[in-house]
């Protein structure tokens, strides 16, 4: 039997932190850089954070962001060997739901839908693995988390840490 | 720590049968019983089987269908003493997946949003239990599975079986 890998969305697959940025500069003219989020909660590198925090309210916005940097590439290797699952926590964003489900079919259209979960707490979800951005959902996860590097986690060191999808790749190989 | 339970919506919590008896006769003037639905997959029961399938994909159909009787009291029994995650194989059809977020925000409003999870195969969800109408889902399930009795479900035997919400009470109200 394969083994199973939970894939999170927001800073895994797709570059939320790069899709606020660019939304932010867009209203605002300002452009604020990727080395401003580091190890803070992504919305407060932003002056108007109140703005920040409707953009995920927004129609369109999850819609519209870009996939994070050799995720295509590293997705196709890793469903040859893998069963693998995105588990993106949406439910908190209803309007996001159907604008995650179409993007998972432009981007990654080999995904099936059986795979795909969008849910709040994944503290249900049993995989072997989980790749996640968060510290909130790999604490609880009983198989081995893999904590994938975003500035907001940039000061955790309790997880294992894969930097990008060529280390995702990289862990993977040998297993 | 509660024990956790995960909910089936689509012939537990929702009387989706009901509803396509309804939706029939609204269409077509024939009233199917509930009795024709007995042992067989729902849509064989109706002579127009294509334009029962196409109500799945109609906007609006999951969000109005009937709540199963009893449900809404017994939730609130359960919410007390378990952690209730309500979990249904939506993602088959995109346009039920906010349908169904905000049908459960009507009918029950105490579920928060962190305990929905909408996803296709449901064999990564790890509960202690697991009420649902269809075997499939129930079969790899690690925990204690519960069979919801449906008219399609009624020739299995394999699983413990509740007939109706009287009875989960009743089966949990030991534990």
């Amino acid at each position: 039997m394969k083994k199973t890998i939970a894939i999170d969305m927001d800073n895994v697959l797709v570059d939320i932190e790069q899709h606020f940025i660019d939304w932010y500069e867009k209203d605002f003219g300002v452009r604020i850089g990727k080395d401003k989020l580091i190890g803070i909660p992504e919305i407060e590198a932003f002056p108007n954070q109140e703005a920040v925090k409707q953009y995920l309210y927004t129609p369109g916005f999850f819609r519209s962001a870009p996939v994070m940097e050799g995720a295509i590439a590293a997705m196709d290797i890793l469903l040859n060997k893998f069963d693998v699952y995105i588990v993106s926590a949406a439910m908190e964003f209803p309007q996001s739901l159907s604008e995650k489900v179409e993007w998972l079919n432009e981007y990654f259209p080999s995904i099936h839908w059986t795979n795909i979960v969008l849910c709040g707490d994944k503290s249900i979800i049993h995989c072997d693995y989980l790749i996640d951005d968060y510290i909130k959902n790999l604490d609880p996860f009983k198989g081995q988390p893999l904590l994938f590097s975003a500035g907001h986690n940039a000061n955790h060191t309790h997880h294992k840490r894969l930097n990008n999808w060529n280390e995702v790749l990289n862990y993977f190989s040998s297993i």
